[in-house]
């Protein structure tokens, strides 16, 4: 069996973040038609959720870490993700690779994903397996044995991971740039998947002390939406889950902070396999948890407005009116445990510059911050946007993940339920507020992708990098 | 006693290392007329250098720890500097200010020094007085005594001295900003003196658990330069020193490594009190210590043709011949114990912008790197740097710091030794070489400093900053 199917890659995370983003907090409590959620707390600490969804006999079972690549010692960067890899190495009880056999069996899917914030894993499965899912879950929390001989290959495929999404792929290789250079003391500089030569070097020893010291079940939440009554959902969580210590010793979250920005900073990645330019642009403001009350409110409308979808200013303008880009938008991060991203992007069009680009970019948000929103782009946001938190309720998934994410990165139930009605609240002098206290150049990376120019050209000799083409997939 | 005035700066270190750079390791030993410079080491680990100077009867008095910034938890930055100036608030034994009080009645000097990669202090005292300093040290290395009642004021000390030194200083501004730019992952990134938000949450705890970690014998080394014989000084050094324990748990100098560099960056520092724009460039480099062999000489010899003096390419083309740059220059920091940076800079004349003399710059690069150096410079270079080493062997304190310096950053006493044969050792060959590989743009961040627009206007709506104006001061 090859675990690099079933393990969710790191960065996929955080893009996979990033779309769901404008959608996350958004589970309609609030409305009428929202599911009753039950928050509990087992006596080890354990907190567990339960999200009734009772259309199809299945459930979606996630268990979320409180820990993540943000929380790696400094020279050991991917080691999170490597633990996570690890995970399914087997342990004392079920040898290696049996419960992942016996998810497949029971016609189940799985998948375990690594952010800086938090590390996860879930299956699917129907109901009544529900509880031997759980079981084989918390032998995991704290029965993981590794050896050399597991440890070791398993590097090579996370190196191999690397290769295929990082080395291998000029997008990704911009964003890994940019928050490196954004990110000035936060260890949300470092990729969630390492730095390669760090990941070269990582131990079974290494593993071993990561998990240690930050699985336990009071460092955990279990988020389980499906075809499960809440009583017996927590039985089963007593019963497995339950039985497992409250680890002693779990260390704060308190990583290190950036400073105050203080330059404007932009960074030009040339890459031989470029055929599409693309503008990449992010801004350091604050996430739902580092936010003051309605900043982070603001900050979503405000990436709605200014650029989600062909109805937003970035794509009205510089696609459909101007015709200057191929692709143009623009979003926010609300979900980190400390500061996170607002980017705006886009491809120019053919024969259009990067700086032209960027120049018309510019004038868009001036404008914003300039004139505001009008009432219509707010209510027609503000309505889209809690809109589709409803839709997306329609995915048991989501929703599981909505609350796993929330959870793992400062916020609480309440404010999982809370978001449509903090949404509805937000005014437009709050998204013109926004935009002016933080689109603010000297907070933000501006990352160039250019084609490179042949390997005849020393690198030290070229001129200002080529400027045309056209490509914008978003990389938050 | 103010011990602001004592307590040297710690990026003053930085700086001086750099101007200091093309000197530090060529002490003449190879020379008929260099020093004999004896090399101890005691039971408990402690190295002892000393180098005879006997043309008055003092001696330069210094003791270097292998500690520095790059040391400090993260989070906790600026540890090893505040570290530094609560080193003078006394023991059991010696109650604070009583040595400095010694020291000046001595009629000595004293001063202190933070770096990323060491701590020192030192003293310049009458010979005879010697073995008296040297008691005082040993005691401070593991006797101090801390209280919130001297910690607290201490640390308003170095938070003013971050204000003077930083805050109110764009280009210092400037060059700590590239430093974050281009160190992505080493701790070289983050400045000595710590980010203020991280320094005003130092605590008594974070200094005494740092120097308990890192101060002992076994991570000191002495350097004493002046009117005493070596015998003599091991004697003293077993009376003071060797009467300590060794350390028994010194962690390894083992910090994060940079990953391949990948994009080429540039920020702007836009202040309002700056008058004469900047163009600051800084390329990752290797140390003397990381470096291959040959390979830090040849680019000692680069930094001094393209960038020292009046005779150099960069000051000839952009300031004499072409009056682009009122001036120009470059410099490469050999001595780090991680990777290290070579710089350009230069100041535009009036009328030209920063973005015309980086072309002209980058043309006088791409020029050595195509057509290599002449015969002549290679030849005038070499002759230079081994003469001004010569001649710097007439400051006492110059020629202690050379070694500890060395010591400090992974070189031996043979390495200064040898120095001045492996400069002349360099070729052409080489020089072109260190050029075509190591000044390579992506390895780079260059900074501009600009006259930031008034305050009406919004930085988000600034165009590309003003460039125009002069100044050049060097920063490393």
């Amino acid at each position: 069996m090859d675990f690099r199917k079933l393990v969710e890659r790191a960065d996929a995370v955080t893009w996979a973040a990033a779309f769901a983003l404008l959608l996350w907090p958004a589970l309609a409590a609030a409305e009428p038609a929202g599911p009753k959620v039950s928050d509990f707390k087992l006596d080890n600490g354990l907190e567990l959720v339960v999200i009734p969804d009772h259309r199809a006999p299945v459930v979606t079972h996630m268990i979320w870490y409180k820990v993540g690549a943000a929380d790696e010692t400094p020279g050991k960067s991917g080691l999170a993700h490597f633990l996570e890899h690890l995970m399914f190495k087997g342990t004392a009880t079920h040898p290696a690779g049996q419960f992942s056999q016996v998810v497949a069996r029971m016609g189940g899917q799985e998948n375990a994903f690594t952010s800086n914030d938090y590390t996860g894993y879930y299956q699917r499965v129907p109901s009544e397996k529900l509880k031997e899912v759980m079981g084989f879950e918390a032998d995991r929390m704290t029965g993981l044995v590794l050896t050399d001989a597991v440890v070791l290959p398993e590097r090579d495929v996370i190196l191999e991971e690397r290769n295929q999404r990082m080395e291998n792929n000029p997008r990704a290789r911009l964003g890994e740039q940019i928050d490196a250079a954004l990110f000035l003391n936060s260890p949300y500089g470092r990729p969630v998947i390492g730095w390669r030569h760090e990941m070269e070097g990582l131990t079974k020893d290494d593993a071993i002390g990561f998990y240690r010291r930050f699985y336990g079940p009071n460092n955990a939440v279990v988020v389980i939406a499906g075809d499960i009554e809440p009583e017996q959902a927590l039985a089963f969580a007593k019963d497995t889950y339950g039985k497992l210590k409250a680890h002693a010793d779990i260390p704060p979250r308190a990583r290190p902070q950036e400073p105050p920005p203080a330059a404007a900073r932009s960074l030009t990645l040339a890459d031989p396999r470029v055929e599409q330019p693309t503008l990449q642009r992010a801004y350091l403001v604050p996430s739902f948890h580092t936010a003051k009350p309605g900043e982070s409110e603001a900050l979503e409308v405000l990436a709605h407005i200014l650029g989600a979808g062909s109805n937003s200013r970035l794509y009205r303008t510089l696609v459909v009116d101007k015709h200057i880009a191929t692709s143009a938008g623009a979003y926010y991060d609300s979900s980190a445990f400390d500061m996170s991203k607002f980017g705006v992007y886009g491809a120019p069009s053919e024969g259009v510059t990067l700086t032209d680009l960027e120049t018309a970019t510019d004038a868009v948000i001036a404008e914003l911050i300039d004139k505001g929103v009008t009432a219509d782009e707010l209510d027609r946001s503000k309505s889209r946007l809690v809109a589709e938190a409803i839709y997306a309720q329609d995915n048991q998934a989501t929703m599981a993940r909505w609350y796993g994410q929330a959870l793992m990165t400062g916020a609480s139930v309440a404010d999982v339920q809370s978001w449509p009605e903090r949404i509805k609240a937000v005014t437009a002098a709050q998204v013109r507020d926004a935009a002016r206290q933080w689109l603010v150049k000297i907070r933000s990376v501006t990352g160039y992708l250019v084609k490179e120019a042949g390997p005849a050209v020393n690198k030290a000799e070229q001129g200002p990098p080529a400027r045309s083409g056209s490509t914008g997939e978003k990389r938050s």
